[in-house]
């Protein structure tokens, strides 16, 4: 999504010619390729696909086909982690208390069949600024109180910087997520401001922003997290630009912080 | 601040009409206007000043010459209740754990300068989205983390629903609050989206937002507050329309929730 200007065999070009190993896919790009074709070909370059994203929106109508079939795409890319934006308030879930309700009965629901599948939910905590409208699930504690019902192979956490950074429980709760073996995804992105209209897309590049990328990156080391790091900015700013040359310097930047 | 196109004079006239007994106000149009002008047209009005708006922004140079001002001129309006902004990241308190020192140290010197005159300072957490540029403070249980090393008739802090309403420990961060005496302001204001560029001014209308303001009120009820509930929305749409028509839709929303 960094660099959804890309196409995906762009895409899997550049990170194959500068050496990045993995590479996290969403739903979208890889259905709009077809999703065994996409499989085959980061496969045949050798990539992993380290996320698939996202499953979720359990607040909303139809969550649980849609989720199944995220499942299922994750299983033909063979990426062992589907990341969760659990969903907002809606008619049927109009406040916080019903909707994390609703969305603690959804991975019940869907956690077996993940994991029979050999994938892990990785429940996201959005920051608190998307609680009403993306994901009532707004801290790590909070995700970790759900995951921590089913088996960690089951359902963990995903770890962003973005979503985190301003919560001093946050390093707590990193902690006790890697001991538990729950850090399914460690995502990074940086906060600038001023915010955009609508909030969405004015992650900041590694390095630019107000997060000390370091600190989260040692503190994930020392949690015991050995799995992939992935850079997700939505930003237009960078999505305005040529993506290789982006691609490029999210690169350097990811190396340098 | 809800209806700042009324000229001091204009909102005083207005709220005696209206049966509205308080009103909270903010440094800038209380200077424009004069201090002790503005006093004097109060208590003539015989309205009570719930609050001054605002002190703090620690992580500045100047803090301390700005918030002794401050409390002097909550002094000379009669109220209690200095509401405190506490300051984002600055060069000189580049992240958070610095910022967050810094805030507290500040406290320390003015506690008893404020206590002394018979002004409490009331630390208000603003919503983590602010963390970075206007305050440090994101949670409840942070304000009263740094309110409980002083006494309560000195530090105590601000619920405001707009910052507080998306976080599960608020609730029993409220009742530590109430019960320690330590809740010196309570504001309303819904959440509204899409945020508006730069997230300032896109407070909701009481009852037009995500926001259960109902249960809010009883949570501080529950809590034994008893001081005034003050609504505080910083809105354009509300700052373009005719300032009398929004403080009689604001009244009849206060009361309807």
């Amino acid at each position: 999504m960094t660099v959804k200007q890309l196409a995906l065999p762009d895409l899997v070009a550049e990170c194959v010619r500068l050496g990045v190993p993995g590479v996290g896919l969403w739903r979208e790009p890889v259905r709009a390729y077809g999703v065994e074709a996409a499989a085959a070909l980061v496969r045949e370059a050798g990539l992993a696909v380290t996320t698939l994203c996202r499953g979720g929106f359990f607040t909303s109508d139809g969550w649980e086909e849609e989720n199944r079939a995220a499942i299922d795409e994750a299983v033909t890319l063979g990426t062992d982690t589907l990341v969760l934006v659990s969903g907002g308030l809606t008619a049927t879930c109009p406040d916080l208390p019903s909707a994390r309700a609703r969305i603690t009965e959804a991975i019940a629901e869907l956690a077996p069949y993940a994991g029979d599948r050999g994938v892990r939910l990785a429940i996201e905590p959005l920051h608190p600024m998307y609680a009403s409208d993306r994901c009532a699930v707004s801290t790590l504690d909070q995700a970790l109180e759900i995951a921590e019902r089913f088996p960690a192979d089951q359902v963990g956490v995903t770890v962003d910087t973005y979503h985190l950074w301003w919560d001093d429980r946050a390093p707590a709760a990193v902690a006790r997520a890697g001991v538990a073996g729950r850090v399914h995804s460690f995502q990074l992105a940086d906060w600038t401001t001023p915010l955009p209209e609508g909030v969405l897309n004015g992650r900041g590049q590694l390095g630019t922003g107000s997060i000390d990328l370091r600190a989260w990156s040692a503190m994930l080391d020392e949690a015991g997290y050995e799995g992939p790091v992935e850079v997700e900015l939505f930003n237009d700013a960078l999505w305005a630009r040529d993506g290789v040359e982006v691609l490029e310097e999210t690169l350097d930047r990811f190396l340098a912080v």
